[in-house]
């Protein structure tokens, strides 16, 4: 597997992007990205399970049931969430926008159920579509082989950095490409499918594959990447994770019959790898963040009680406070486990920073602290915590909880 | 019933206090109180249901079910919890330690089971006995009708102000008064016996009451306060709870069987009133708080789903953040309820700021921001959600979330 540099959902062959201001942040920067495939799609996708799923969101759901697609419309600023019957109509007039516009003066060649739409930013207010349906068409005039990191621009919210990447591989003897970008650092704890994802990501790649095949590496990819990460354990309106395959790679096409070749389980992997990096940028890029922490519970009665130990610990304020401040205060993390409702064999408890052991036995394992406080006060630390019951394991990756997270929210008003 | 002027856990007749300086906390400040009546109490309890839960804890659960106590002696700066062995011996010699000292000359005159303890403080570190012991005796020389208050004071951790009240009602033709004290500020979202309540809270009275109508009284009062607290949804291993009654007041003896005649209501609804205003104390002085925020949630399809909500609510980061900044931004309450896992008539779902109507019908309410501004910018507002399901009601007391939350915690390392 090779990394690409400044790789992007531009990166595999025929993909298309671009990022324009349509005027929707006050700031004045990007506020809308286009990411656009001329050669067909299949696509896969998952959505926020909340009971307020935003309109987008709704649309996606139908969208996605339709066997082609040329690629997705964003804003940011605006999430369109709880606007009800306009929200809904909003969200196919940016649909039959984004159409229009890149079928240009062949007015019939595209149709809205072709196109994916997503929104981000402030719930309750209405798309100004006066300003948005203008940006489609700047939007798809600047389409763009290049403009993958502007369109990753577009996206963000109270992100701080862009989060693109792409991945290439042999599959079959073809070189197949997969890129990606990702927005999400504030209300991230997404849960799709009774699983965890982004905020918004996008997957596009030139491999040629089912439907099938894509949607079952999405739902894979999801539970090795989007699933494990939280940064305030807010689950969005507008969790949307879609991935576009144009086949143009022309590899023998993969499916999900065959998930198990060789050439299927090279794809996934790529795609997981990708996946997984770019839900790790977004932690990195997490609201205040200062540090990054992976949070490993094992030897719990369940994965099940793993996964709840493991999250309990990863949104518990006291414990994201103490990562902040560098304090190795194991206590917090102990006391947060014991009322995760999880079964504990509390008298065989470890629990280690890094490698170190800091807890055995129910009790301090008399470790200086100084040697404890080294391993905390790196930028990035794995915490690991077994519970000595059975062998349920489970991983989340998080950050600590700063100034600058209050900051951020607290001032947030788009 | 009237509320006393300074009244603490000595306003009722025949109960002693102290707070003195043993010397567990770096700052010097008191660390070690005691409670104490001469004259026999029955007394009732409730403890946390964290499974790290600490040693005083263990102990308190097994006195508990003795017939006949004489007080409490509490430390704080350490909590003594994931302590093993020692942790449990250590708790025991603490209430030796209290019945020797109160028994004076008199060696035999009271012994170790009539006592209960409780510690706060860090977790890990084992009590320093060699000072805890002669703090306790210094303690018990400082007894004294006046020292509710510095009782108060020394069982305080982060709080910044001392808790305590005391009120008092005519039952039967007796003036009956009760007592009490609390700490917590942080760590503060305590379950016990599978309800909620404070990190330590302490009530006295000289009622004449049955040691099982007391419990009856405690479980009913946990329900209208303690359990509607939440500062930052962590439950501590030492969360105590604990009623001592003389019976000097000389009312006729109130029971369990009898509890519903006037005169058991009257001391039900007085317990209740003073639990209560101890538990808004105690969010009022959470962490870095700056408002105190109450949630309630109705229309849900259960108490039990509106309770749910309602506490998903109020730890929520981004809505804790938006009250401190002031932001009326109801997008994140709805958010919030939209991912709680409960059902919710989206279409129906109304929100209020006091009385004021900002969300309904699935969309914002057209009520001027500065309007909506105006009521979540007082130091305590109400906030009502109607998911118009059911009749599933419940009432949850809460805080914002400053930076000072995060300073207190990065930097709290006793």
């Amino acid at each position: 597997m090779k990394i690409l540099e400044n790789g992007s959902v531009t990166s595999p062959q025929g993909f298309k992007a671009a990022g324009v201001t349509a005027g929707l942040k006050q700031s004045g920067k990007a506020d809308l990205a286009m990411v656009f495939s001329e050669t067909e799609c299949v696509a896969a996708g998952a959505f926020t399970q909340n009971a307020f799923a935003a309109a987008p969101v709704n649309f996606c759901r139908v969208v996605l049931k339709n066997p082609i697609h040329h690629g997705v419309v964003i804003n940011s600023g605006i999430a369109n969430a709880c606007t009800g019957d306009q929200g809904e109509e909003d969200a196919i007039k940016m649909a039959i926008a984004t159409a229009k516009a890149v079928s240009g003066d062949d007015e019939f060649k595209y149709d809205e159920s072709q196109f994916f739409v997503s929104s981000t930013g402030r719930i309750g207010p209405f798309l100004p579509m006066d300003i948005v349906e203008p940006g489609i068409i700047n939007a798809a005039k600047n389409l763009s082989e290049d403009a993958g990191i502007t369109a990753a621009e577009a996206i963000m919210t109270t992100d701080t950095v862009p989060k693109y990447m792409a991945v290439e591989v042999e599959i079959g003897g073809k070189t197949v490409t997969i890129g990606g970008m990702t927005k999400g650092s504030g209300m991230i704890n997404p849960e799709m499918k009774g699983k965890y994802a982004t905020m918004l990501a996008y997957l596009t790649t030139d491999a040629k594959v089912e439907k099938e095949f894509l949607q079952w590496c999405l739902d894979m990819t999801l539970d090795h990447s989007f699933n494990r990460i939280t940064v305030d354990g807010d689950t969005s309106t507008n969790d949307t994770y879609l991935a576009f395959a144009n086949g143009l790679a022309d590899n023998e096409i993969l499916t999900f019959d065959n998930r198990v070749s060789e050439e299927a389980t090279t794809f996934l992997e790529a795609m997981r790898h990708l996946s997984a990096e770019l839900a790790r940028k977004m932690v990195m890029d997490g609201e205040g963040a200062t540090k990054f922490v992976e949070i490993v519970v094992k030897g719990a009665e369940s994965r099940d009680d793993a996964k709840i130990c493991a999250e309990v610990i990863a949104n518990s304020l006291l414990c994201k406070t103490a990562w902040f401040g560098g304090d190795p205060n194991w206590g917090r993390i102990i006391d947060t486990a014991g009322y995760s409702g999880v079964r504990i064999n509390t008298r065989k408890t470890e629990l280690f920073y890094n490698d170190l052991r800091v807890f055995a036995g129910g009790l301090d394992a008399g470790v200086a602290e100084q040697d404890q406080f080294n391993e905390i006060n790196q930028d990035s630390f794995v915490i690991t915590l077994d519970l000595h019951v059975d062998n349920g394991e489970y991983t989340v990756w998080t950050c600590d909880l700063s100034y600058d997270y209050v900051k951020i929210n607290a001032e947030y008003h788009t």
